[in-house]
């Protein structure tokens, strides 16, 4: 049996250190500026608790000093009552979770935790961000926050400064590292070697693994489960794959596949058919295309990918190329 | 490292065993009832040999007995003559395919090789139908042609049965054996234990591996590069994953991971533009949805969820409910 060594479970049996966390407000709000109603949320919300799901991801907490408060819903900015406007004082199992971007949040805003119903603070990082991502994580530590790093784009940094990164989080008081494959550019075969490393410290320094996956080659569900085989804990997804560009890995796919009878299905069904064929029919526009694929494969950021199909081109051929010149 | 007493090859190296085959008349025949025009089918040939595709599969020879000719478009048939009109006598490096399904083809129809411009007859069989497959199989045999079983539905398929149906095979004429998940049932992890039972019939017998897999749980590519991995040569896929229910593997993503340079995405990307884009503004529907997720998860064939999308219904949790029921 391939990988029997390196297996954690097998296909019908449950772990429970797994944690599905549903990332949909988050990196779906890049999708629409964070333009979600409050139904929409309130309804996830609650779908989420029925699903048996782990964490629900309600934003980002950016800073007013850097975002104009009116160009963004308000899932932009996470203000404490616009949680509690949806959640009350959260009476359920389903933790709340907010990111915060390094050098993009405004740490002063940040309440400790017996003033929030947040329970999770994300960090996201770039790794020659590293120092700053730290120096986040123990304020958010000691105030009181479960916290994680999130170490976006790792398909475009080196082994060695990966390595220094891991080895500097693992002393940290961060619980939970992220493998984040923002450009959608990896492999299993990639996921697989990435996440024996990330295990490899993470058992080093008693911390727990996370992946977050976009889809531009159609592996965002391969590359979760892969990863969660060899171990890792914190699934992210979300709902119909909304997120950025391609998209993440769809929740009702990992749902699907999650043995524990806490998940369950159904409700997020009822969820997709109430909102999400609105979203698409309402003509917003997300998940798997030709230009998505082209950045995934040349391991860049999608922006360029969003802004051809903004425009509604189809020219594919001419975006390769101009994809091409500009990764060399 | 993980696997590498089990892998063919790495992430940068080019194996010379690896064929792809371009399914997209055939596979995507099951949508529209096989009406392509004669544009789309040459702009196709003309695309594949450009891209370096190794094979193009035209469509299924069925019986003219059985299926009335006016209800389907040519690629149904697959008349040497149709053929014939789009590929003249092949003067190019693409071998040409077609499939005859067991019980449904008139054997009397099939030319020998030597009047004749396909190459490979594929033979679609379900696992109790092999002593009828293998009897088909030497007769395009001895007609002069190279040959496939492509085992359907083998995520239904009992170990002990599976076991017989490639031993039978094994000791047959025939040059493929398909590992082929025609309900997108399995996850990477039962694609990696039943290509390793492939490959060991297929070393015993000196024969080699194909994959043709399904989209419905959003795994066709990476099931189709872990089969790949591990020693598959074979590797099915459809244009934009253009195939029946969820669709194939997505061409696209297959030629933007091979590494030998005989392969070209860019062909495929101007066929694309010209065609494919063109069909789906016309209104064909396919591709991943909820409903393959569920019969994909559920193990069962995608008819229903075919009709439910026809119907464009949007219940998904009712449907579950009927898929679970008819499951059991």
């Amino acid at each position: 049996m391939i990988m029997s060594e390196n297996k954690k479970g097998n296909l019908i049996s449950v772990r429970d250190d797994l944690k599905v966390v549903d990332a949909t407000v988050r990196d779906g709000g890049l999708v629409n500026n964070f333009r979600f109603t409050d139904e929409f949320v309130k309804d996830l919300y609650e779908t989420n608790i029925a699903a048996g799901v782990d964490y629900m991801e309600f934003g980002y907490k950016a800073s007013k000093k850097i975002f104009p408060e009116e160009d963004f819903g308000k899932w932009k900015f996470c203000d404490e009552e616009s949680i509690r406007g949806i959640v009350g004082d959260n009476d359920s199992d389903l933790k709340i979770s907010v990111m915060a971007d390094v050098g993009r949040t405004d740490m002063d805003t940040i309440l400790p935790k017996s003033e929030s119903v947040v329970d999770i603070m994300r960090t996201a990082t770039y790794v020659y961000q590293i120092p700053s991502c730290i120096e986040m994580i123990e304020n958010f530590h000691n105030k009181g926050y479960e916290t994680s790093a999130n170490i976006m784009a790792v398909s475009t940094a080196s082994d060695g400064d990966l390595d220094q990164a891991l080895e500097l989080l693992g002393k940290s008081s961060v619980d939970v590292i992220y493998l984040v494959d923002s450009f959608g550019a990896l492999y299993p075969e990639d996921i697989r070697r990435l996440t024996a490393k990330y295990l490899e410290f993470g058992e080093k320094y008693n911390k727990k693994i996370g992946i977050h996956a976009h889809d531009n080659q159609q592996l965002a569900f391969a590359n979760t489960i892969e990863s969660m085989i060899m171990g890792t804990s914190y699934l992210d997804g979300t709902v119909r794959s909304l997120g950025r560009g391609a998209g993440n890995c769809a929740l009702e796919t990992l749902l699907g596949f999650l043995k524990n009878p806490k998940y369950d299905l159904v409700p997020l069904l009822n969820f997709i058919e109430k909102h999400m064929v609105k979203l698409h029919n309402d003509g917003l526009v997300w998940g798997y295309d030709v230009p998505y694929l082209l950045t995934g494969r040349f391991n860049c950021h999608p922006r360029t990918a969003i802004a051809f199909m903004k425009e509604k081109r189809t020219d594919y051929a001419k975006f390769f190329q101009e994809t091409y010149d500009q990764d060399n």
